[in-house]
C-alpha cells in the first residue's frame, strides 16, 4: 500500500482526549491504518506543536456565494434575498457557479474542511471543482416553486430528483446527494406529495431549510394549523438520514419529533445572527437528543466558510440563547464541527479512529494566541482561527501542505474570481 | 525628519469611504505628514493589495490573563471569578505579570490593535511590557476591596491613585493613565467618597465595570435605590473624560444620563457572550448618542485579543440584540474598533487624517476569504482575521513588518509564557 505518516502531532480522539501520537494512514483506501508510536510510511507529514483534529464538516453552505461576499449585508433574510441575493443569483452562469465553487473550496480546505454539505444550482459545475478539489461532499439542486409558473416548477423538481440519482458516488465516492427542496414555504406542497414518495423510492435524503424565521413558521401554522415539523413528517420529509439546516424557531413538541425521527439539525450561528434571524435553542436540542451539526450557511451572512469561527459562534450564541454559560460548551461545539456534522451528512468521517476516513485538519499550535496550551479542546473552539490550519488530509490524500493548497491553483482561482464578481455585480446594477 | 511612506494601498479614510493612496509618516513627530500619490520617503512599506486601516484600539482588557488562556471555560461571572480567576491571579508575580503583558502584548501586535486600555495588577511591569513593545496605552490598577479588610483596601485604593499620578506620559507619551475600581459593587462606597475627589483634583479619568451582569445591577437598586449609573454619577464617576466597560444591563434612563455626561462605553460582546452576562443595546447606546468603543475584556472570557474577531462579534450580536439585521452595520462596527476606543480612551489616534498619529494596520487582500473585494468595510467588520495583518505601525514606528514582530522575540516570549503558565497551573491545583 502508499501509506502517509502524520507525524508527531497532539491527536483529538473520539472521546475528546489529546495525547502525543502518530497517525498511519493507507492512501489507498483512504483509511486510518494505525494511531500509536514510532510508525513509519512512504510519505511523512510532520506534526510537531501541531493539533490533529478531524477535518471539519460544514453542514450546511451555498459555497459559490462567496461570490457575493459583502455584497449586502445588515439586512433581513426576506429584503436581502428579494433585493440582493436572488437578482445577482439569476443573472449567474454555469461557468459563475464553477469559479464561485473553486474559490469557496479554496477557502474550506484552507481552514480545515474536508466535508460539506451544497444546496445551490448549476450543481453539475459544483461536482467538478469537489473532484478537483479533492474534499467529501453531500450535494443538491434547491428547488423553488414559488413565484414560477407549473412547467418551471415541475422541471425545477425534477431536476433536483435527477441530479440525486445521477451523481451519487461520483469523484470516486466522495460526492453523496440529496433532494433538496429550498425551505417548506418556497416549494408548493403539490410538488412534496408528488416527488416524495419517488425520492424516498429512491432512498435518497432530503435537506431543507426549517424554522430559519418566524416568516417560515406563522405561513404554515395559518394555512395548515400545524407547526412546520409536524407539516415536514406529513409529507414524509422527516427521515433518520433527512437533516434540516437552521431549527431556530422550533418549539419544544417539535424538538421531540426531531429526537425520535432522528433527523438532524445543522446550526447556522453566524447566518441566524447577521439576518437576525433569530437564537436557535442549540443547548435545548442536544439535551432532548437531537443530533446537531455545524454550518456556515453563504458567505453572503456570514461573511466566511471557516468552521472554526463558525464553532466559536455557537458556543456563545448558544451560551446567550440559554441564558446559562456552562450551555454549548467547548467540547459540544468541537463535536458539532466534527462527529455532529458527519454524522448529519451520513459521513464516515468526523473521528480519529482506526479503520475510519483519513479526513484530518493539522493545526499549528505555535502561535501567540494559542499560547499557554492550557486546554487544546478550548483553543479549537475559542482560539484557533482558519489560518492556524498548517495541512489538511481528505481520503488519504494530502489537500494543504504548509498552507500549500495542492488540487487548486490558489493565484488563478482567486484572480478569476475576482473578476467573475466584477462583472456579475456590474450585471445586476447595470 | 526620518520618513516612512506606506505606498499604494487602499486607504480607509474617517468618512469610511476608502481609495488608493500612499501615506507619508514623520517618523520623528510621530505624525502623518501627507496623503497622496507619487509620494516619497527614505523608509517605504509595500501596502499594494492591501488596505491600510487606523491601527484597532482595544478599549477594556486585562492583557496578563492570556496565561489564562482556556483554563475555566463555559461559568458564569461570578463562579469564574471565585473559583478559578482569583485563586489563579492571587499566586502571580510581578514577574508572571511581565511576561503574560508581553504576550498579549505580541497577540495584539499580529492582530494590527496599536492601543488598549489595560486594568490589573504589578501594572509597573505592563510600563515596561508597552515600552517595549511599542503601542499605546491607557494602564490602571483595578482595585477591589471586598474581602480586604480597611488597611489593605486603602493601599490597594491609594495605589491606583498613585499608579496614575505617576506613570501619566511614560514611555514617551505613549502612556496615558486612569484611577480604576474594579466596579460599583467591588469597591466600597466610602473608598469612593474619600478618594474620587482627588482623583477629580489630579485631573484623572476613571475606568471601571459597570452593569456588566445583573448581579452588579440588583445590589445597588435594593440597597440605595437607585440605578449603577446614578449610583456613579452621585460619587462623582461619569465625566466625560471616563469610561465604562460593558454597559450591558442599561436602562432608557441609564444611556440618557450616559450621554448627557459624555462618558463613554467601551462594549465587550465576545466576554458577554462567553459569561452569559447577557446583550448590551449598543445600537440604542449609540441612537442615544454615547460614544461606544470595542474592548476584548480578558483573553479567558474570549478567548483570545484581536479586535477583529471582537468588531465581526459586535456585528453579529448587536443585530440579535436589537432583534434588526440593519443594526450595527459594518461601519458602525469598524468605526466602534478605531474612532470610538480611540476617542473613548482620550487617544488622538483613530482615524488616518493628515496631522494625525500614525497608527495603522496594513491587512493583506490577497487571500480567499477576502475575495472578491466587493466592500472593504465589509470585509474589515465580517471577514478579515487577525493573521490577514501584515503590518503594525504606531507613532510613526513600524512594529510588525510582513508578520515579524520587531520589538519583541516571538519565539522565546511564546516559550517563556508557556512555562508561567505551566507553573502557574501547578501552584493553584497543588
Ligand atoms: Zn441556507
Ligand atoms: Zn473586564
Amino acid at each position: 500500500m502508499t501509506s502517509l505518516l502524520i507525524a508527531g502531532g497532539q491527536v483529538l480522539r473520539s472521546d475528546m482526549t489529546v495525547s502525543q501520537a502518530d497517525i498511519l494512514i493507507d492512501q489507498d483506501s483512504g483509511l486510518i491504518k494505525k494511531i500509536g508510536s514510532d510508525l513509519t510510511a512512504e510519505n511523512t507529514l510532520q506534526a510537531a506543536n501541531s493539533l490533529v483534529t478531524p477535518g471539519f464538516v460544514n453542514g450546511h453552505s451555498h459555497v459559490p456565494m462567496v461570490l457575493l461576499r459583502g455584497c449586502a449585508d445588515d439586512k433581513p433574510l426576506d429584503r436581502w434575498l428579494e433585493e440582493d441575493i436572488w437578482p445577482a443569483e439569476s443573472t449567474m452562469t454555469a461557468d459563475d457557479v464553477h469559479t464561485g465553487a473553486k474559490l469557496g473550496l479554496l477557502e474550506m480546505i484552507k481552514s480545515g474542511t474536508t466535508g460539506f454539505a451544497d444546496m445551490y444550482f448549476h450543481v453539475p459545475e459544483i461536482v467538478a471543482a469537489v473532484d478537483q478539489a479533492g474534499v467529501r461532499a453531500l450535494l443538491g439542486h434547491g428547488v423553488v416553486t414559488t413565484g414560477k409558473d407549473a412547467d418551471k416548477s415541475l422541471a425545477d423538481v425534477e431536476k433536483s430528483l435527477e441530479f440525486a440519482q445521477e451523481y451519487d458516488g461520483a469523484a470516486d465516492g466522495r460526492i453523496s446527494t440529496a433532494f433538496m427542496p429550498h425551505s417548506l414555504v418556497t416549494v408548493g406542497s403539490e410538488y412534496l406529495e408528488e416527488f416524495v414518495p419517488r425520492v424516498r423510492e429512491a432512498g435518497i435524503p432530503i435537506h431543507y431549510h426549517a424554522n430559519e424565521t418566524l416568516n417560515e413558521v406563522t405561513p404554515i401554522v395559518n394555512d395548515h394549523g400545524i407547526r412546520p415539523l409536524d407539516y415536514a413528517a406529513d409529507h414524509g420529509m422527516l427521515e433518520p438520514q433527512d437533516f434540516v439546516a437552521h431549527g431556530v424557531h422550533v418549539d419544544e413538541h417539535e424538538m421531540t419529533l426531531l429526537a425520535e425521527a432522528g433527523t438532524s439539525v445543522i446550526h447556522c450561528p453566524a447566518s441566524n445572527m447577521k439576518l437576525a434571524s433569530g437564537m436557535a435553542p442549540i443547548q435545548r436540542l442536544m439535551d432532548a437528543g437531537v443530533t446537531v451539526g455545524l454550518g456556515t450557511d453563504g458567505a453572503a451572512s456570514n461573511n466566511d466558510l471557516s468552521l472554526l469561527d463558525e464553532g466559536r459562534d455557537a458556543a456563545m450564541l448558544g451560551k446567550i440563547a440559554a441564558n446559562d454559560a456552562s450551555a454549548v460548551p467547548a467540547e459540544t461545539v468541537v463535536q458539532m464541527m466534527t462527529q455532529g456534522s458527519a454524522s448529519a451528512l451520513g459521513f464516515h468521517s468526523g473521528v480519529i479512529e482506526e479503520g475510519e476516513p483519513a479526513d484530518l485538519a493539522v493545526i499549528d499550535l505555535e502561535k501567540p494566541h494559542l499560547t499557554p496550551r492550557n486546554d487544546l479542546v478550548s483553543h479549537l473552539a475559542y482560539s484557533a482561527a482558519g489560518s492556524d490550519v498548517k495541512h489538511t488530509i481528505c481520503d488519504g490524500q494530502i489537500l494543504m501542505r504548509d498552507r500549500e493548497v495542492l488540487t487548486f491553483e490558489e493565484e488563478s482561482i482567486v484572480k478569476q474570481a475576482q473578476q467573475t464578481a466584477s462583472s456579475l455585480v456590474s450585471r445586476v446594477s447595470g
